[in-house]
């Protein structure tokens, strides 16, 4: 049971955004602006990260949701995902996007974590200022959004059907679309 | 020197801002909301929790940043920031604020280190559903800033005078209005 009072039926951070639509508006223009707005990361690549720092952090709800949402970026490659999350050194993936993983690994430990090797071997692979700095943020911001669907104990449901449909509209949509029913209570007082 | 390329003489997470307007957006609305905007804990107590947090990423930036905007809206009492950041149960705040910092610290741990003890002790002292959900996204969103300032190594002053000045007129005009001029520039193409 969450530790605070949520809709029922709204699974993680859904339940919280529908109780604190101020902080919903921007928590949702964040993740579409990092995982779905234009970038020269493709948003199945930017996903693969989000996904992959949220099982570091062992959030189920996250993983599970990002990793549908990469899965539908990826042709519903659902064995990529896991292999990513398991040991992305073997998966079929750039060399490019490993490096900038393994900058997310270090992120989600800490920011004094990250070192010049780590980004030095992103560069050699190809990576710009501007990736590296989405990685960065990327790996940042799912710390936040992890410790908040877990610090909160949000309900998650587990039948993967649910987050494969959400996440095709997700994918096809972006955030700001697909959850706009909730973000127009941010619009009425409360 | 930071690790990706930002403008010369903006400190922390301002050079990152002016690099990636788009993200810069939700990351000031965030912000504005959590500590800036309407709520029923003062908005010195919201930069404490944020101070507190960041002190035990350990941040330099950040906890001095808003350490210092906590003090401007705290009659500029910096022994009390000090005293809240090196142990804060001995500091002359209320009993509900010291479970909310307990809390706090234990989602800068992680998101599944919080416990319905620590939640009940917050309610018992007084805290409503909304306050810990502030105190739980507070905290989460520093562990993202936090992240995001030190995994790029950006840059941070020491000359406190600098901080006391900036956070006198965040403190007064909030995250958005302080920083309208940086915050322009997402509204022009790059």
């Amino acid at each position: 049971m969450p530790h605070i009072t949520v809709p029922e039926g709204l699974a993680g951070i859904r339940g919280l955004m529908a109780i604190r639509p101020e902080a919903a508006k921007p928590l949702n223009e964040l993740v579409d602006v990092l995982l779905h707005g234009e970038g020269s990361l493709s948003a199945g690549e930017r996903e693969l990260i989000a996904t992959y720092v949220s099982s570091l952090n062992d959030c189920y709800y996250c993983q599970t949701t990002h990793g549908a949402i990469a899965a539908a970026h990826l042709e519903n490659n659902e064995d990529l995902v896991l292999q990513v999350k398991r040991n992305y050194h073997d998966a079929p993936i750039s060399e490019k996007l490993k490096s900038l993983l393994g900058i997310a690994a270090l992120v989600q430990r800490g920011g004094k974590a990250v070192t010049p090797e780590a980004i030095a071997a992103a560069r050699k692979n190809g990576a710009t200022d501007l990736e590296i700095h989405d990685a960065v943020l990327i790996a940042a911001a799912f710390c936040m959004y992890n410790r908040y669907v877990d610090g909160l104990d949000t309900w998650a449901p587990t039948d993967m059907n649910l987050y494969r449909t959400r996440a095709a509209k997700v994918a096809k949509e972006g955030y700001l679309n697909a959850n706009r029913e909730l973000l127009k209570k941010s619009e009425t007082p409360n």
